[in-house]
C-alpha cells in the first residue's frame, strides 16, 4: 500500500481578480497563503511523512509548497519542479478578466474554453512575450512542447509522462510523495488515477489548499481517496472554483 | 570564464543566543531574515542569474535561499539540498551556550575547539538523540559518514567530495550556482578555491548573508572573488562572527 497526497495551491492574486492566469507567475493572495499553512498544519496533526516532493514552475504551487513544508517542519525534503505540472496554458485569454471576456465573448464561449474537455482557447502568436518559448525558465524545454494555448485534454496530455515516468517509479519504490499543482494538471492525476470519463473530468472541481489523499495498491490502483478535513470547508472551496467563470 | 556565488546563511536564534548550533535545526533570527532578503536584493540589483541551487539539509541555510529567490523573483530554479552543505557538527557541545561552555572549560579550551584545524569537540553517544543517525532526514546516508563530532579538517574532508562530484562538473557544464551554506562548510570550498593553508582558513571569518562570489577560469581556478555590497557591513559581519566565541 502507497499513500500520494495531491494539494492544489491556495488562492492567488489572479483568482482574487478573476483573471485568466493560466502560466502567468502570479502569487498567492493572503488566504492563499493562510490556505497553504492550513494545509501543512492539517498534515502535521495527522502525522503525514513524505519523502518527495514534485511541483510546477510557477510561484503560487511553490510557495504553497514552502509553505507546507514549513508546517510540516520538512524543509529539508526534496523538491523536484517540472513545467509538466504548470497550469493548463490559457494562449490569448492569459491576463483578461474572466467576467470581462465573459461579457465580451458571452458566457457560452468562455463557458465552452473553460469547461470543454478538447476545446482550446484562442493560441498565442510565437512572438507573444506569454508564449513561454520566450522565457528563460523554460530554456530546457524543446520548444516545440512548449504550448501557444491548450485544452483540457492538451494539459492532460503533457501532464501525464510525469506520472508514468517519474513520480510513479518513485512511489513504486515506496517513496510517499507529496504533490502541489493546479487545478488542472490535478485533473490530469485524478482522471487517470480514479478511471473517470473525459466529460466527468471537466465537472470535477479540486478545492484549493485541502490535501487530498490517495491510497494506492501495489499496482498503485486506489484503494480509498479522501480530502482531509471539514467536509463543509471543502464543498465551499470547490463551489468558489466552480463560480470564477460567471460573469 | 564561470561564475560561483557563495552564500552564508543569515544570523540564526542561536547565534543570537550564543550557543553551539552545528546540526542542530534551528532557523533564522528576524535579523536573519533580512539578512537573506537583503542579499537576494543585492543580486537581483546586480543582474545576477543562476541555474542551479545547492543547500544543506538545515532550515537557516534553506531559508536563507527562499527568502532569497523570492527576491530574485527566480523560485522555479532547482534546488539541490545536501547533508554535505551542512555546517560542522559540534558533538556533545551542541546546546550549550558559548560564553558559559567558555566559563567552564575557560576560554582557551573553547578556542581551540572553535578555531583549531583538527581538534574535534567530545563525540556524542551514538544512542545520542543529537547523533544524526537517530534522525529520519539523514536515513539515505550510511550510518558509517555521519559524524558524531567534526573538527574543521573533517567538515572540510565530508563537504569537499559533493564539490568533486557535483557542483564542479555541473560548473564545467556551463551552469551558474548558488550555493547557500554554513560557515565552516563554505571555509571548505573558499580553502580549495582560494588555496589557502590550514591555519589561514581558521582565521577567516566569512560573514553572514554577503553574496562572495567568485569569477572562475575554464579550469576552475580563481580569477577573482570580491564580496557583493558595502565594504564596512562585510568588515561588521565578520567581526561580529569572530566574537562570538568570546565569554
Amino acid at each position: 500500500m502507497h499513500t500520494l497526497v495531491l494539494l492544489r495551491h491556495g488562492q492567488s492574486i489572479w483568482n482574487l481578480e478573476n483573471r485568466f492566469t493560466g502560466w502567468t507567475d502570479v502569487d498567492l493572495s493572503e488566504q492563499g497563503i493562510g490556505e497553504a499553512r492550513e494545509s501543512g498544519e492539517l498534515l502535521r496533526q495527522q502525522g503525514y511523512e513524505f519523502d518527495v516532493c514534485h511541483t510546477s514552475l510557477l510561484k503560487r504551487a511553490i510557495r504553497t509548497l514552502w509553505l507546507t513544508l514549513d508546517s510540516l517542519d520538512r524543509m529539508w525534503l526534496p523538491v523536484e519542479r517540472t513545467w509538466r505540472l504548470n497550469e493548463r496554458h490559457y494562449g490569448a485569454l492569459q491576463g483578461l478578466n474572466k467576467a470581462e471576456t465573459a461579457r465580451k465573448y458571452g458566457d457560452e464561449q468562455v463557458f465552452v474554453w473553460r469547461r470543454s474537455f478538447d476545446t482550446p482557447p484562442p493560441p498565442l502568436e510565437l512572438g507573444d512575450e506569454r508564449f513561454p518559448g520566450n522565457d528563460s525558465r523554460y530554456a530546457q524545454v524543446d520548444k516545440g512542447l512548449l504550448p501557444r494555448c491548450e485544452s483540457l485534454q492538451m494539459t492532460i496530455e503533457r501532464t501525464m509522462p510525469y506520472w508514468f515516468d517519474v513520480m510513479a517509479p518513485q512511489i513504486r519504490t515506496g517513496k510517499r510523495l507529496l504533490v502541489v499543482a493546479h487545478g488542472n494538471s490535478l485533473r490530469g492525476l485524478v482522471k487517470y488515477l480514479d478511471d473517470m470519463d473525459d466529460q466527468s473530468i471537466t465537472r470535477l472541481n479540486i478545492p484549493t489548499g485541502i490535501p487530498l489523499v490517495y491510497t494506492l495498491d501495489e499496482n498503485l490502483r486506489p484503494i480509498e481517496s479522501r480530502y482531509l478535513g471539514d467536509a463543509d470547508k471543502v464543498a465551499q472551496r470547490a463551489e468558489a472554483v466552480a463560480n470564477q467563470a460567471k460573469s
